[in-house]
């Protein structure tokens, strides 16, 4: 008798979605069905005192089944009665008309008497709130996952984007702060969400839909609506094509429920959803949206919702791009006093194909390291992907530059506030890295891992990044991040002893770290084969040379140098553990450390000559600080060793004389510049959790 | 070569934990080295210039390995040196003295002439920082498993307690809230964690070991040292063995890391660590210790963590009990007026055997209703458990009674603080209870599941139960809440239509709810029977009785009782859903409502006659209000309909008269009482999640 022919695609609603409602043998009740659910009504409950016997009659659309089952008899006999008698019916296609469908039940005395009869009228509608919860950016119809996140390549889960880029160009601030769609434009930045219903052309009397989220959720998304009732389709490409008028919200944080219009017959309505802040401590990323029928129950009384479809988003994480990944523009400043710098960066960044931007002194007021008060990243969902700045807390004379310059038009921005004395250096994002993908003991972080620098955790005191921007960086949960130990750097940050270069071979990249060890081996070997007396910083103004027997016989320096060994050995062993390395994947560079007296009588290291491992790669080129070593036979050892090392790689070093301008104020290439790059291949979703 | 005899009983540190060292050939190293790690170096980083060969030479209890490794040599004779070749060595027992291990490497010419040797001596040492990670009440030794938790039977990670009980009965606060043990018994609040070492009588000058924790995990967790130095037993009935002369405080909030004492030779410390709070939104309730062995490096540096052992706790969640679980003691209020009642509980709680304690009038100031200010629970871990009263934010007059009458030795207490104007009747615990065990769609719940009454979440406006308090719930992850609809009620308290009762047969239980159609069934059979003049309300003072065809006869009454029907039988869909029920799991009772006009134009439902569902549930007897129904033949058919659904159960009800005192003022007997019960047999870390 059931038969399961649904206009929609897979009908699956919450598993075990009964609804119990009442027979009366008093008045005829009229009920609106859902399809794909199930009513379910005692027949006791409501029968006529001393009925014995009950039969059920019902129109042809109306499949019911009764529960326990009645014995073998003729389907028009009266079926015995009992305390637990139950009729189960449902519907399984949308009703035309109101009330179009009629189930009745007779109730029967001990010799077959009629007692009474209870007559429901049925009207039947089709509901789904629909997402693209199969990733494919098109919002399929009641796709049954649609209510959880799973993830992985198998895994399912509609997924929301921050909507923090500025469709405006003046007067902007992100979109995310405003709540109205200000340019058409701005829904791209959103997932489209649609209901699709079909049944009569206005739902019985007093019934209505209404979309709804919780409080909390509310903190973290907005939902406006296509005012158009035309049928719109599924592909956000043609979202262009119509002329829209008018995008009301429908939820935010002020409103948690609002009516939806019905339009009757078959239909389609288009929701856009904006996510308004991303996953942090308090937010673990997922936002659960809902769609109900209510049903009258009488003045000053609430709507009962008799109808529930849910579906879930997650929001987008940031995500950061490591060395190994295309790069598009380059961003230096410049100052009053960088003009040979910028001359040399501009010739390295045009010879590898890339954009350069320059931050002009207006902006930067002087602040040259570029590289420190903002990391590039990006947020991606399968209909959409655009990059969003992260703005330090550092909050330097650059502080404006990521808010006034970078945010725009699909350009997004994020920030975390801190207290100005929970602020320290090492809140500047050379202290804030990210590996190539790696995989550590058959775990996969095909996203690679973030990289910050704090102070050692056993230490009574120390300099750390900030709790917020810490707690901000764990909670995206697709670079799961690795702490390791720059406090006992002078600025502290981790790009002053460590980065990572593209390789053709092995895991697809080489860890590049500064070693003194490395340092003292290439000198030696110079004293050894009679260089002694070459000079290192020839050439430089106001800065007097120095030769390597000079350094080789310097026992303080040495102790110096054996110290800053045992701290970059130290990260060495916690990267090895941590991106599963091993030391064919890491290159030691010569780089020699001074220590400066610092605040609390504490030393802390510095670079002696230009950091070399303070570079910018820009595919197989890197524009590495010109170290000013000593020189044999015109060429300098640094230069030729370094030359050596990543020629084995396919890579290609240009070095760039920052002496001046940046090392001298404890910068070098990379602390001048940032890279914004390519985002990844690799879908975040596609990861195994 | 290499040995594996290890005098710890697992020995198995973190995989991978290797420490990069460095060899020299100008001065002798010495070095510290924890038994099951291994150390590592580079030969050629500080091998003298020219160097081709190097040959290895160590004391017995030395092992080592060269990679990549020799060729099939002699292992005497020299080997072939290049950059990558790396040696790497450990010890697999302690030292008993310093340095008394050494390891050498000859660095030889091309011609096998010796350039120079680097020599280290070595000096072992066993650490390991321990818990029960396997739960069964002893502190093993290095537990592999300790550094991770996992739910389940095959599950592993320690488990912590919030020490909210008050060892002091007089000014008394929650140990919790002060940073020192004040008394021995304490102790037993709190997990022990052993910190067992093995070595020469002291470490080499300058090394220590440090105990140290996060700054998010601080606010969580505190540690306290036993002073003795004596090996104390794993067993916590021990301590009390022992003259405890001082519990030193090593990490709180404001000391995340400290230096701990090593003892030498053979030796175990005791801690003991006590939780500050329960899991929140904010808080996973998960929390790492971790215990350092710090190498000096020099005056004005910070110390290098050389070794880092890491245990996890999880705090223990607050627990329920269901009505089916064995009572312990009752708790009612005294107040001027309620001698009748409190004479009918007495006798009822002595029938049933358990204890009665009352609230006199001086602690409850009028206030009767003991469910509604407070939840009772507990918190349980291997090694100890004791109940803890959850507050209610109501705060009504009967506010003080759970801090001052119940919090004490092992009776812990927690609340949560809402602002005024988030706290409504909804606040109240009668709307606060939990099922029964349950399983659902294959999903377990060995300790039920939390049940709570809200707000429809389609209403616009309406009663909710306060966030504070529901994020609190919904963090112990235990008994997973469910959310059920009361705002349709005045007082707005699920406890007003539904219950649970312990059943012999079928899930071990029975649902009741509220059914206003059952009571219209009862009434209508007395009618057609020849009873419609029975009346309602005999016998009471102030009551004018009514009859049982007036009742039948009001149009507006039936209307008023349809609806409420209708919101519980919406809770019947989400309890069948949820719970996974089934219609033979409920039984509905005969119980008729009225609905008041409420503030806000909002129409909401009264009992019209003592609610039979709110009842005291004590094993097998049931104490239920007495309905004052009409009478056949001098019984009352709602007593017998009553006695008739629960004898079938084996369940004996006794009626207990709280007409005037209780059900006029809006309550009923389980309002006017509350039940500590026998915590569950199911030990929650016993989940699979």
């Amino acid at each position: 008798m059931f038969q399961e022919v649904s206009t929609f695609k897979r009908r699956q609603v919450t598993p075990n979605y009964h609804r119990t409602c009442r027979l009366s043998t008093e008045s005829t009740n009229s009920v609106v069905h859902v399809v794909g659910t199930s009513l379910e009504a005692n027949l006791s409950r409501c029968a006529p005192p001393r009925s014995k016997y009950f039969s059920v009659k019902c129109s042809p659309k109306v499949q019911y089944s009764i529960s326990p089952p009645p014995q073998e008899t003729s389907h028009l006999s009266p079926i015995p009665l009992n305390g637990k008698s139950t009729l189960h019916f449902s519907m399984s296609h949308a009703s035309e008309h109101e009330n179009d469908s009629k189930l009745c039940v007779w109730y029967y005395g001990k010799n077959k008497e009629e007692l009474g009869r209870a007559i429901m009228h049925l009207t039947a509608v089709e509901i789904s709130l629909d997402v693209d919860a199969d990733r494919d950016g098109v919002v399929e119809e009641n796709n049954p996952n649609k209510g959880s996140w799973e993830w992985g390549p198998q895994g399912h889960g509609a997924i929301l984007l921050v909507n923090c880029d500025s469709e405006r160009t003046y007067w902007k601030k992100p979109d995310s702060e405003q709540n109205f769609v200000s340019k058409v434009s701005d829904l791209k930045d959103m997932s489209m969400m649609v209901l699709r219903t079909r049944g009569p052309a206005k739902l019985p009397n007093g019934y209505k839909l209404t979309m709804h989220i919780s409080k909390g959720d509310a903190e973290s998304v907005r939902v406006f609506r296509s005012r158009s009732s035309e049928a719109m389709s599924n592909s956000l490409s043609k979202i262009y094509d119509y002329f829209v008028k008018d995008f009301p919200l429908v939820l935010c944080n002020e409103v948690l429920s609002q009516e939806v219009p019905y339009l009757g017959g078959k239909a389609e309505m288009t929701f856009y959803v904006e996510g308004l802040r991303f996953p942090d401590k308090d937010f673990d990323g997922l936002i659960r949206i809902s769609l109900s029928l209510l049903e009258p129950i009488g003045e000053g009384l609430p709507e009962t919702p008799i109808f529930t479809d849910k579906v879930v988003f997650r929001v987008a994480p940031w995500i950061m791009t490591p060395n190994t990944l295309q790069p598009l523009e380059v961003f230096v400043c410049s100052t009053d006093d960088n003009y040979q710098f910028l001359k040399g960066m501009k010739n390295f960044i045009q010879k590898s194909g890339c954009k350069l931007r320059i931050c002009h002194e207006y902006m930067n007021r002087g602040d040259r390291w570029m590289q420190d008060e903002l990391e590039f990243g990006y947020i991606d969902s399968p209909h959409h992907r655009f990059p969003v700045v992260l703005d330090s807390p550092r909050d330097g004379s650059l502080q404006d530059f990521p808010y006034n310059e970078l945010l725009g038009p699909d350009f997004g921005y994020v920030t975390r506030v801190a207290k100005r004395k929970d602020v320290s250096s090492l809140d500047s994002f050379g202290n804030l890295e990210v590996s190539p993908p790696v995989t550590v003991n058959g775990k996969n972080y095909p996203l690679g891992r973030i990289l910050i620098g704090v102070a050692f955790p056993t230490a009574t005191k120390g300099r750390n990044m900030t709790k917020v921007v810490q707690d901000f960086l764990w909670a995206q949960a697709v670079q799961e991040p690795v702490a390791l130990f720059s406090d006992w750097l002078y600025v502290g940050h981790i790009d002053e002893f460590m980065t990572f270069v593209p390789a053709p071979d092995k895991k697809g990249f080489r860890l590049l770290l500064a070693s003194p060890d490395a340092a003292y081996k290439l000198f030696r070997g110079l004293q050894k084969d009679g260089y002694g007396q070459a000079k290192l910083f020839e050439g430089l103004r106001n800065e007097k040379p120095i030769t390597v027997d000079e350094i080789l016989n310097d026992e303080r320096f040495k102790e110096e140098n054996n110290y800053v060994q045992s701290c970059i050995d130290w990260n060495r062993d916690v990267l090895k553990r941590e991106l599963g390395l091993d030391d064919d994947d890491i290159i030691d560079l010569p780089i020699l450390f001074k220590l400066e007296l610092e605040d609390e009588n504490q030393y802390r290291a510095l670079a002696y000559y230009p950091d070399m491992v303070n570079m910018i790669v820009l595919g197989k080129n890197l524009g590495v600080p010109k170290p000013f070593g000593p020189k044999v036979n015109g060429r300098c050892v640094l230069e030729a060793e370094m030359c050596s090392l990543m020629g084995a790689l396919g890579l290609s070093c240009t070095f760039i004389d920052d002496f001046t301008t940046y090392h001298k104020l404890l910068g070098e290439v990379h602390c001048g510049s940032n890279v914004r790059r390519q985002p990844f291949g690799f879908k975040w979703w596609n990861l195994e959790k």
